[in-house]
C-alpha cells in the first residue's frame, strides 16, 4: 500500500535521520522523498511516499510517531488507501458560501463519496450551513478573522480528517500546516484561472484586461515556495461585452467556482488523481 | 454615418493640419482622433473617427484622397455602414487551414453574412481551399514565407476589403499596415488565452503550466505598441489529465480554433461589436 | 513655442470640435491630439500638442479657458518654455519623507532650478518638513488618508504648479487628474524596478524572487490604462547575500530612492527629457 | 565533511533504496535529499547531501560508484571541500568570448583561485581564447550547433570538473546533465536581469520596454522545473535616453556581463556562496 510520511520540526539535525532509518530498515520501497529548509523561520519538513506491505502499516504508524515523540517532531502517517471508500473531508471557509454549499449537496446526493467531518471557518458566515446539514463547527479566527493555525492542524488531527478542503477560505495556510498535510491532502479552490491570475482579486485583473472568459481552478497546494500550481480541474465561462463586472463576479461565485470545487474533490476522493513528484496525475 | 479615416506618412509636418482642417471645415463631428509616432521608422499616422452626413461622404471621400496624392500621404476613408449588408472580407493564412476552412463553410451556409473577396497567403499550403470555394488567390511570400507587406496592402485596396481577417496568419503586420487598416477592420485568431499567453507558442506554455484549460483568442489588432488585447471573443476547452500535448494541440487546432475564429469574425461583420477608443463595446 | 492643451469632460459631444476648431483657425501646428473616453466613468479627455508663435500664447490660453466655461470642460493651457527658469512644482507625500527631503535640500543647494511651490500630503507625516523648508503644506486626506483629488487640483491650479512630484505619495491618481496634468507634468516616484516589479510592495517581491538588485523609478505619469512606464530615470543597488529584508528596504528608501527621484526631477525640469506620444524622449 | 551524491536513472525502482541504505548504514548525517521524477521521459534522479567524516569519503565514492556500476545508474560524489584551493572549472561557450576572457583573464592574475580545466563549445568560436591561455578545447556540437550533451558529461568527468561553468553557452542544458552535476556545481551567466527577463533576448525585452537600467545575472543552475533563479550576484547599468539598443548590448555584452560572470565565479569557488535547499546561501 501506498503511504505518505511527514515530518515537521524546528531544524533538520536529527529529523531526517531516525525516520529514514526506521524506514529503509522497514524494508519499504522509498517512492519519493522531499526536504524543505525554511530560510525564514525554524522550520525543517520532509515528505517520504513509501510502498508498505499492508499488514505493516499499523506497526510503522506507530513506531513513528514514538520517534515523533522521542525525537519532538510532528510526524505523520497516512494512507490514501486506508479509507478509500469514505474519506473524511474537513471543509474550510471564510464568507462564500456557495462553494462550501454545493460540496455539501454533491455528498449529500451521493455524487461524491465522502464523509464531512467537520467545518471550520476564521468568521462565521457560514456557521449556518454546517447547522443545516449537522455538521460539527468549529470558529478559529479572531474578531479580525486572524487564525491560530495550530489550531486548525489540532482540529485537522481530532477529526482524523482525510483532506482538508479550502473552499474559498481566504487565509494563507503557514508552510507547517501544509507540511503536516502535505503528500496531496489541501485541495484549494482558487476563483481564477492559474497561473495566470494568482493573486486575490482575478476577477478584477481578468476584467481590468478585459477577458471574456473567466475561470476557477482547484489545485493541490504544495508546500514549496517556488512550486506550480498543483491543478486538479478547471471550468470557465464566456461572458458577452459590456457585463459589469458585479455580474460576473456573481457568475463566477454562484456557478462556476462551486461546479469546479464538486468536480476537483470528486477526483481526488474517487482516486482518479493523485500528486507524485510535486505533479498531478492519473492514477493508474 | 460613422466613418474612419486613416492617415499614413513619413513624419507630422504637414500631415494633421490639413486633414482635420478638411473634416472640420465640413462640419464633421469629431467621434476620436488617435495619432502616433514611431520612433524607430520614419512612420506618423493618425485616426479619426467621425460622423457625417451621409451625402457628404462621397465627395469626402474624394477631397481626402486628394489631399493623400498633394501630400504624399496614406489616406483610407471608410465606413462599417457602408456596405454592412456584405462586407468583403480577405482572409489571410500561412499553414494551417483549419480556421480558414470553417470561416468559408460559415460563408457559405449563410452563418455569416460576408463575402471572401480574396485569400492571401504568404505560403502556398492553403491554396487549395481558396480553389475548392472559388476564391481568387494571391501567394504574396517568398520561399522562407517572407512577406512584402507593401504588396498585401495593394491587394486589400485591389478587392476593396472591409475587413483583414488573419486565420493563422503567422508574420506579425508591421505598423504601418495596421495603421492603413485601423479603426476596428483587422481580425486576427490568437491560438492561446490572451492576455495570459500571447506568445507564438501558447500551447507549450499553457502545458508546461500544467494547465487543465486552454483556449483561443479573436481580436481586433490596434496598432499601438502599449496597447492590450482587443478581444472580441474568446472559447476554451479542458482537457483530463495525461492526454499528450499532441492531442492537446489537435483539439485546439481542429475544433477549438475554428469556432473561435468563425463566432469573432460573426459578431464583427454582424455589426454586434465595434472598437471604440481601443476598447471592443457592444453596438447599440 | 511648444503648447499643451488639455481638457476633461463628462462626454466627447462637443468637448473636441470647438478646441480643435479653434487651434485649427489659429493656424498652429498640430503635433499631437490624443484623445481617451472612460468606459466605467463619464469622463472624456483630449490633450493637444502644438506650435504656436510666442505673442498667440496669451490671446489662445484666454480663448481656450472661455471655450472651457461656455463648453462646461475643465481647460487647461501650459506651455513648458514659459517657465523654464523656475518651474514651480507641487510635492506630494504621504509618511516617507526621504525623497521629499532630498528633493527639497536639491533645490536649496542650487542642484535643481525649480521652486518648490507647495507641498500637500494626504498624513500628516510630513508637516515638519514643510515647516523647515518653510514651504505652504496642504492637508487633503481624511482620517484615512483618503483624497478628495478635485481639491489637489484646485491647489496645483492655485498655485500655477508647473509639475506635479509624487514623491512617495502613496495614492493612486484618479484619470481624470492625470489627464487635467497630461504632457508631462506628473513625475512619480517608484519604489522598485518597473515594468517588472509593478505593485505596491516591490521590495517584498523583488525579496521573494531572491533578486540581489534593487531599484527604484522615476517617471511620468500617463492616464492611459494600457500606456507603459515613461522612465525618466532608474537607479539601483546590490546587496549581499543574507541581507535582510528590513535592511534591503531601509538602504532603498534613506539612499537609492531620494536619489532616483532628485535626478529624474532634475532631468525634467532642465528640459532634458520630454514627453512625446507616450514616449520619454531627450529633448534637442 | 560535506558530500553531494547525486544518482541517475531510468526510474525509480531500485534507484533511491540501495543509494540510501548505503548511507544510512555508514552512518552519515542526512541534510539533504531532494528526488525528480520526469513525466515526459524515463528520467529519475536524487541528490543527497551528507556530512561525512574525512577518512570514509574514499571508501564511499567507491561503494557508490559500485552501486551505480551494478544498478545502471549515473552515479556521481563530489565534495567542495575535497579541492577547495583549487577548483576545477570547464568553461562552456558559444559565440560570445568576453565572459570567457575576462574569467580566463582573471585566474590567470590571481583574481580568482581556480583552475581553468578545460574549455568546451558547440560552435568553434571562441577556440582562439583557449589556445591563447593553452586550455583544452573540445568542440561538441554539430554544423547547426546541436550538442549531444552525453558527451559533454564525458568531458566533465574526464577533467574532473568542480564547476561547470556557462559563459554564454546558448543551449538548454537537458535535466539529465543537471541532476548529474546537482547541488550548486552549474554555474550561468544570464544577460539580463532575472527573474524579470528571462528569455534568450532580454537586451530586447527590457528595451522594448523602454527601461533606462539593464543587467546581468550570474546564478546556479537547478534541475527542477519550478526552481526560481539561484541568483549568485547581478550587475546592472543605467543608459541615458535615446541609445540605440546596437550600444546598450554593446555595453552589456563588452562591460557587465564578464564583470558579472567573474565576480559570481569568484564567489562560488572562493566559497563564498553555497546551494542549500535550492537557496544560495553565505556559507558560514
Amino acid at each position: 500500500m501506498q503511504v505518505v510520511i511527514t515530518a515537521v520540526g524546528p531544524d533538520h539535525v536529527g529529523l531526517a535521520d531516525p525516520i529514514i532509518h526506521y524506514v529503509t530498515n522497514l524494508g519499504a520501497n522509498i517512492a519519493e522523498i522531499q526536504m524543505y529548509d525554511h530560510d525564514e523561520e525554524a522550520l525543517f519538513a520532509m515528505l517520504l511516499r513509501i510502498e508498505l506491505a499492508d499488514e505493516q502499516y499499523e506497526a510503522a504508524c506507530e513506531a513513528l510517531k514514538e520517534i515523533g515523540r522521542l525525537k519532538k517532531l510532528s510526524v505523520r502517517v497516512w494512507s490514501p488507501q486506508k479509507r478509500s471508500q469514505k474519506p473524511r473531508l474537513a471543509i474550510c471557509v471564510t464568507y462564500r458560501s456557495e462553494p462550501a454549499l454545493a460540496l455539501l449537496r454533491a455528498i449529500r446526493d451521493g455524487q461524491i463519496s465522502a464523509e464531512a467531518a467537520v467545518m471550520i471557518g476564521n468568521r462565521d458566515a457560514c456557521r449556518g450551513i454546517a447547522e443545516q446539514f449537522n455538521i460539527d463547527w468549529h470558529r478559529i479566527g479572531d474578531k479580525q478573522g486572524q487564525v491560530d493555525h495550530r489550531q486548525m492542524v489540532q482540529l485537522l488531527d481530532q477529526y482524523e480528517v482525510d483532506y482538508v478542503v479550502l473552499a474559498r477560505y481566504m487565509r494563507v495556510l503557514p508552510p507547517a500546516v501544509c507540511w503536516e498535510y502535505a503528500g496531496g491532502r489541501i485541495i484549494n479552490l482558487h476563483h481564477g484561472l492559474l497561473p495566470s491570475f494568482p493573486g486575490i482579486r482575478p476577477y478584477h485583473e481578468a476584467y481590468a484586461s478585459r477577458m471574456l472568459t473567466y475561470g476557477a481552478t482547484c489545485h493541490f497546494i504544495v508546500p514549496e515556495l517556488d512550486a506550480g500550481n498543483q491543478i486538479i480541474y478547471q471550468s470557465t465561462f464566456t461572458i458577452p461585452h459590456g457585463m459589469k463586472l458585479d455580474e460576473v463576479i456573481r457568475l463566477g461565485q454562484e456557478d462556476n467556482e462551486p461546479q469546479c470545487l464538486v468536480e476537483g474533490v470528486r477526483r481526488v476522493v474517487e482516486g482518479e488523481v493523485q500528486l507524485h513528484f510535486h505533479r498531478v496525475v492519473a492514477r493508474k
